[in-house]
């Protein structure tokens, strides 16, 4: 029996922004149309009047290969025409919007006060720009990402962009949560019986995956789907690849490292995919653990760390179904 | 006595879009400070979820400096990226929005949300491109123009742009004209012991002019300045110089002419400036009438036309106390 993946297995990726979005496009070369990334929206604001949804927008943009190759967010070939002349009449530049990066926006918040839901919009969107695989905002009710730090509470925004993540995080607190919920489109890619494999992608397990998990009810029916759910792991040799991962860990009085993060997801995930660098750690994680390249910069490191993943749920899915028949429990 | 204005004296002008600009830039290089233009808002719309001022936006980016010389509306070095995106995205491209043109709108419609006047917001975005005279809007409430045509009731910007004013006019209304009063900054411009005059612009009666008029209190408050009113022709040997002047005038049953146009404003101005070539018609006109030339080409000819407009105000004050003194009346 080979792991290799089915020609009618579908997968869901859990997505932050930069890092979710390159596995992602990994995972969409491989799956195309049988991928579903659920991505994270507690980090989405509403700012000279406009509904941003900084990760879903990556997502977009990677997966439709118009992204900005050297941010990783935002447009390549962009414009700053609108952002210079907002400037230039004392409105607010601190969080950059490129002139084509803005019809995204424009349009995306006229179809809000229209009635339509982010899913409907962010749908809408991707297809627009020809995008397969289906894009899912985590919930279509606003969760808003609040980090408690040494400064006080912060909005999503002003601390990752505004502060530049330079204030101490004291803890994560997602406003709104009580009253969201998955949405059915979350829920169906959940409850498929094609479905093969969960990824909770390389992203920043306190900031870009915990507003998905703090959705009620999304962590049961991840669980309660009966596939593998693995993680990748956004730390190599201690470091986050991008972003204050590392830092924060610090901040909550964590060893950044990979250990730390599969404890992290306990419960939740059935593997952890390391970095191969970090081999030496695979004994001190209480679960099966896969290591492999994980640094992306070429769309083959993506292609290559999704096959990786997909090769890892296959595994853990035979490995289990061994099990359930060493013990008589039907897989 | 010399008909030159003098140092103190003060004016104000009425203005449409791009004709109605151009005169007011001529005399804004005259005036500075001691010229108000009270700008009509009666095409103000609501497009993408922006306010959009059109007129008011062409006084600024007129007086400026900054306007597009080959359209008379929009910015100069103006970029569309914005545009392409959205069509790309299905949106509405009918009404043309430049990047940096698009800055004007996004700030003003967050300060439009957050309470401001659009008295206000003008004054802070004129004051932001260093325009020193003083651009009012018409009121602060929406007063929205309606051309009722054979193809039903259309809002002004549907007629104007989208249906390249095609559609045959039969009356044009403005809806919330009962709720709208000039702002107090208007009362005082017209109000001002200072004033020596009030200009017309050479825009178009019936969409750009009758709007202003139709604020209530608006047309008394001019009659009871005190101060000579002028109006300065659109129509030159009965083709308009821009816009849809003259085929309006026929769709309404009129002479597309100097002598319509003076009729319509009959009651409300004391003086009437018509262009050299239509010379011949000054008999026609029951008021008295200045030639000259009216096509404003160059900044030379529009400060020429602006010069034409002040000395026509002085003549006709001086006149009227010429009048005064010769009847016993009080000047």
């Amino acid at each position: 029996m080979s792991t290799q993946p089915q020609e009618r297995d579908r997968y869901v990726a859990l997505s932050g922004g930069v890092g979710g979005a390159k596995l992602s496009l990994g995972m969409a070369h491989l799956l195309g149309e049988r991928l579903t990334i659920v991505v994270n929206t507690g980090d989405d604001f509403e700012h000279l009047g406009l509904h941003i949804s900084p990760d879903v927008d990556t997502a977009i943009y990677t997966l439709a290969g118009v992204v900005n190759p050297v941010t990783g967010w935002g447009r390549r070939d962009e414009t700053w025409t609108f952002m210079a002349a907002l400037q230039r009449l004392g409105g607010q530049a601190w969080f950059k919007l490129g002139d084509a990066d803005l019809a995204t926006h424009v349009e995306r918040t006229r179809r809000l006060r229209a009635g339509e839901t982010l899913t409907s919009i962010t749908a809408h969107l991707a297809q627009s720009f020809g995008v397969k695989s289906r894009i899912l905002p985590m919930c279509d009710e606003p969760l808003r990402t609040v980090v408690e730090t040494d400064q006080g509470p912060l909005a999503f925004q002003d601390y990752f962009v505004r502060a530049q993540c330079r204030p101490i995080v004291r803890t994560v607190r997602f406003d709104g949560a009580e009253s969201a919920q998955p949405s059915p489109q979350v829920r169906a890619a959940l409850s498929d019986s094609a479905l093969a494999g969960i990824i909770v992608c390389p992203s920043n397990p306190w900031l870009s995956v915990d507003p998905i998990l703090a959705v009620p009810g999304l962590r049961e029916a991840i669980r309660a789907s009966g596939a593998p759910v693995i993680a990748v792991s956004p730390i190599i040799a201690g470091n986050a690849v991008k972003g204050p991962t590392a830092k924060i860990m610090r901040e909550l009085d964590l060893q950044p490292g990979a250990a730390s993060i599969a404890q992290h997801y306990a419960g939740l995930i059935d593997g952890f995919l390391i970095d191969s660098e970090d081999c030496a750690l695979a004994d001190t994680i209480a679960m099966p653990v896969r290591a492999a390249r994980t640094l992306m910069h070429s769309l083959d490191d993506k292609v290559g760390l999704a096959r990786e993943c997909l090769d890892f749920c296959a595994a853990l899915k035979l490995a289990r179904g061994r099990e359930a028949r060493a013990t008589g429990v039907p897989s």
